[in-house]
């Protein structure tokens, strides 16, 4: 637990990101892969499993929800980190708040495959990864702040804003809306996909 | 989340297209270890433990026969992923399906553990492996249209062709025999095992 | 399982560390991770989920008091293993004996969110971080006393000291807190935040 | 899933054997950290929390053995890869049985750990530990028929093959002495620990 601002070299610095962007690869890939433990073995007989597969059907939708969310958050800090220099303590903290909340969505996901029809349910995953939205666009910032970007044109730090507000913005919106139509609000998660495309074309106009 | 085209350099390509297989390799290194938890420990006293570690059988062919099926997969993945030069967005995307399917078996190997004489369960687990193999040779043939593989000879190319229709066609005429004999679909499997040299065998004679 | 000692080479060494480096990061990462499993999803009707979620609380909280705490012991080991020149058996040993320990609190983490106002869980929390604290400043000492550190100054070297006595206090005090009030001992826990700046300050007086 | 042989050249050779050594650090990481699911918080009110820690005592006992022995492989296994020049189709698949045992052991350490006091359960957990240590030694065995072994001392081979018959005679045996003496047999076990040194010293006699 010592001060990495002590340690020099280009050479030393390669390797403290290495492992820190494995470390969070690590988490990434246990949490991604623990959302198969929410869709449980029905405890029934031979001949009750077919309609107790049936009502496994909404936890196996979250499954792969989840799985594309955490997927594309996976993706997105894998593409930020390959172009980061160096890391600071700040950035490592950055991290682990991120990481925190990507860990917890296994448990989240658990809510809106068991009780897929609750706003509740729904409002919780989308604090959570709206949560997590808004710590990875902290993430980017800290990092464009303390100079540990290579190469970032303006064009794309430009995306990269508007990216970082556009993802929140779909989680905490889905809230509100969740309480008038649950499936209305899945929906507009969907957006999350389109949102690299459309941070470019808004950040290409200026 | 931002756009892997705007990186340049071969040292970054390579920086990324590791760390999408060390991701990768966290996946299968989880989903592969997580099967031992369809292993459940007899809640009984100690008398009756003898005949219950008995019911426990069906659970560890389960096991052994999913680690073996992941363990393939991982290999293939393995050997492909070193070949690659570089990844594409498409690629990874194509990649975390790939691995979705993956991470998805300890669910469904737990049901043909507890449901080791029930069609349906044969199916859905045949079904599962099934699309995971059909989106293992989609993996492969986005990275060879895309010029990402290096020095590949047309008998290859060839083998891997034919290895990317057997290992689906096995898996899914695995389905209609399992509502005949559970057993006869289990058999089938093993077919996994010659796909290599079959595939290979076939791609020599043209 | 054979003996390091009889490996030579500069490169040789550099693999072993970074390939215990990576074994330990894995173990980091999966405990830190399934600290989620802690956090169980309600099993009531949707109608009574409000105040079933509400009853989470002590868990959520404790996942995320677990997560700082796993957090600061891999931002610690990470930082110490980027310094270190090679690898003895030793070294290994006494690291998986601070992995053992860092792998066991997903259960006393567990203890603390389903028994959150008992001073036997608080204790028992205590005894765990305290003990891989005390780990955690004996692998330096093994790494010092082997000459395996590169470039430490008297400075650091004596912050590391105080920072290995002040962590493990932090934790043994608070249990005999604990005991008085459950609250206080947790607070105390905050000062682990406060260790690096704190070491940092008593060691440069000298 | 392809023929790891048609690669060519060095670094592709070292960068498959990194990938594996990586994958395998990945399921040990991930076995090694399971084994703390094991120890099932207790049920009861806040009064009973004492005593039904009392109860957990095995379970403790055993996570802490086979954390050891899990350490051990993983050892053993690091330090021979370390020596491996390129992998092989036969190593792999050795390398997969070895694993498949190694994530079997959170099964059988959960069986020692609750049923501490049955011979059938140390029966089981030393079969499989016993059967790991002989995949072990066969692994070993294969890489140096292959000719995969880089600089090894014709002792340090005597060593190896002398360890990889006392380990596994170690668990062998220690099963008709759990009939007699469930103790017995588990301070058996800790002639594990003695084996590196032991082997060494045979083999220098010769």
């Amino acid at each position: 637990m010592d001060d990495p601002a002590t340690l020099s070299g280009e050479a030393a610095a390669r390797r403290q990101l290495d492992r820190v962007g494995a470390f969070s690869d690590g988490v990434f890939a246990v949490a991604i892969t623990l959302l198969v433990l929410n869709i449980e073995v029905p405890r029934v007989s031979g001949d009750d499993l077919g309609s107790a597969l049936d009502d496994l059907i909404p936890d196996i939708q979250a499954y792969f929800i989840a799985f594309a969310v955490i997927g594309l958050f996976w993706f997105g800090h894998h593409v930020a980190w390959s172009r980061f220099k160096a890391t600071t303590r700040r950035l490592v903290w950055a991290n682990l708040l991120l990481l925190s909340l990507i860990a917890l969505m296994p448990f989240s996901t658990a809510l809106i495959g068991k009780f897929d029809d609750e706003p509740i349910a729904i409002t919780l995953f989308a604090v959570n990864v709206g949560l997590a939205a808004v710590a990875d666009s902290f993430l980017d910032r800290i990092a464009y702040r303390e100079g540990l970007i290579e190469d970032l044109e303006p064009r794309e730090i430009r995306a990269q804003v508007i990216g970082g507000m556009i993802r929140p913005a779909i989680f905490f919106l889905s809230i509100p809306l969740a309480w008038v139509s649950v499936t209305a609000a899945q929906l507009l998660w969907l957006g999350l996909f389109a949102t690299p495309a459309i941070s470019r074309r808004i950040a290409g106009r200026y």
